[in-house]
């Protein structure tokens, strides 16, 4: 008797009947505190509102001279030096000044200052060249970021600009969705690691490699698990294993309809089969299962076939567990300038 | 006497000549092997050439029955079945057949498969529905790779479908330009780390933040090197610890020409300063040094500006560093659909 089985015992559903499955079913995965230098590229799970000012005083913005603003040019003593990150003890007053630096607090009195290029200093004295306005070359108290302000929104992606920001309001760390932890193992009696020479109808294993570079891509932290001969038990121990600590598992191979395809029927021996047929091509034995709450797709042996599936349904559901709400990658519009072949 | 310097002892250079000097200084990492599972978005540094087919025999596309094509459908008497993973030792003749999987090698004799859906079997004889050609059904060797094909070349940015390829052709490893490691180091007495207080005049370090989440964007290995106070002393000893460990280094703030601003004559008295001095805005005291032949960028302090120059300059640099070709963020032209403020 022959063992092909020529139908799927599960039902053809349309793709996007399977991506509503999935999208029923993945869930952002809980948000951790996670320090600064580990935030970069995770999706941010609270808003953040500014707990006091920035700048936290005024603040020059040029190198100069911290003065009273008035509509003369008249000398003034100059009192001391305001550098960043000390406050001198000294108030300015009408005829006074004290030389300030860039970003330095502007000492008690004064209101403005006259960058250094204005002016002359001889003997203790700073002779202005012109006059000058109240707030000229000051950022005030408050001036970027008011006590208050929603500084960035839950569900922002955190680059460069955002971290910086969060440090600048004092935050050492915030509350993100980590990075999902994917299990990836190939299988195939097949399959030889690379490296490793081929008997007769032997290949390499190349889709566990290329998938941990995409869930990498993706954002996720890939953990591949060396692939186990295909028989029952040891299939069901690898999945057992991964499930215990993977937020999600990505099999391939072991899906389509020959003789030594077990993996479906251990997927639903473990837990849930939701779908074992898609009408999509590549792609059409794409299974998605859940495994003590896990979900796990199976994704065809075929190594365009499962990185399109990767591509189209992994990879978004990815990005569900890592918070993201834009889920598809950007599509533009193109012309082709010359014709391409297969 | 005032401590203000109104000019800079650099000349000032336009951005091109300044991009010009960091773009003869900095050179390509040395290429060193890396196992599949470091290099994805690493650039190879050889070129990759197939020692063997791929497939490396003639397989099927489709789980069926290996036969010889003829132009009729007569019976064929099954001699087994062809898994993928290790050779039947039998012999397809006129008037036999064996069942395949999809995958498998092609038994000897074979020269074409009929698919499942277009046979039947009973009694270990299968009744083909229609005639066959030779090679239906069949992946030839080599018909994906031949062996001397150039598989990937030097200079590729490698992701999931090379490092798929890389394994399929039995590479475990490839040579690549490592990522570079840069140190980052944020300068000025007035910088509090996120979480703790401030005192009157502080401000929160958020620089070395926002450029070591930089730098991981831009494909590197960041290192946050803890700020130093302000004197030559802690500079000096500072960036000789940086230089040691990483293929790049990267301070913020002390350029500028206010009387703290230490660093440059700190980076002249270690190394070479390359240019101090640049005609841009924001970035004007953009900075560019090697100590020990490790390149050194000094950006300004102001945040906005520190982000800025690592843009344009220091971005740039790492991608060259990383072995790209491709140094510039792709340009796209694009209309505002409506008015932006300040």
């Amino acid at each position: 008797m022959t063992r092909f089985a020529t139908t799927s015992k599960y039902p053809m559903i349309s793709w996007e009947e399977a991506w509503a499955i999935v999208a029923k079913t993945v869930t952002p995965l809980a948000p951790s505190p996670v320090g600064l230098l580990g935030l970069h590229d995770l999706v941010l799970a609270e808003d953040i509102v500014a707990a006091r000012n920035m700048p936290p005083f005024a603040a020059s913005k040029m190198d100069g001279y911290a003065v009273i603003a008035d509509a003369g040019t008249s000398a003034r003593r100059v009192l001391g030096e305001q550098d960043a990150g000390n406050m001198l003890d000294v108030e300015v007053t009408p005829g006074t000044t004290v030389r300030i630096m860039t970003g330095a607090p502007l000492p008690k009195g004064a209101d403005a200052v006259i960058p250094v290029e204005q002016t002359s200093e001889t003997d203790g004295i700073m002779h202005p060249q012109r006059a000058v306005r109240p707030h000229e070359q000051v950022r005030l108290a408050g001036q970027d970021i008011a006590i208050g302000d929603l500084v960035i929104a839950k569900g922002t992606v955190l680059g460069a600009a955002e971290i910086g920001l969060l440090a600048m309001v004092g935050r050492a760390e915030a509350l993100a969705h980590p990075r999902p932890r994917v299990a990836v193992m190939a299988t195939g009696d097949e399959l030889v690691p690379p490296g490793e020479p081929l008997a007769p109808g032997q290949i390499h294993d190349s889709n566990s490699y290329a998938l941990c570079a995409a869930v990498q891509a993706a954002g996720g932290i890939a953990r591949r698990i060396d692939r186990s001969i295909d028989n029952e038990d040891s299939l069901r121990e690898a999945l057992l294993g991964a499930v215990t600590d993977a937020d999600l598992v990505i099999t391939s191979g072991g899906v389509s309809m020959g003789t030594r395809d077990l993996l479906k029927p251990v997927l639903a021996s473990l837990g849930t089969v939701h779908f074992g047929w898609v009408a999509i091509r590549p792609g059409k034995p794409l299974t998605f299962a859940t495994i003590q709450g896990v979900p796990v797709f199976s994704l065809p042996g075929f190594p365009v076939s499962s990185l399109v599936t990767f591509e189209n349904t992994v990879r978004p559901a990815l990005r569900i567990m890592a918070g993201h709400k834009a889920l598809w990658r950007p599509k533009v519009e193109a012309c082709l300038s010359h014709s391409v072949r297969h």
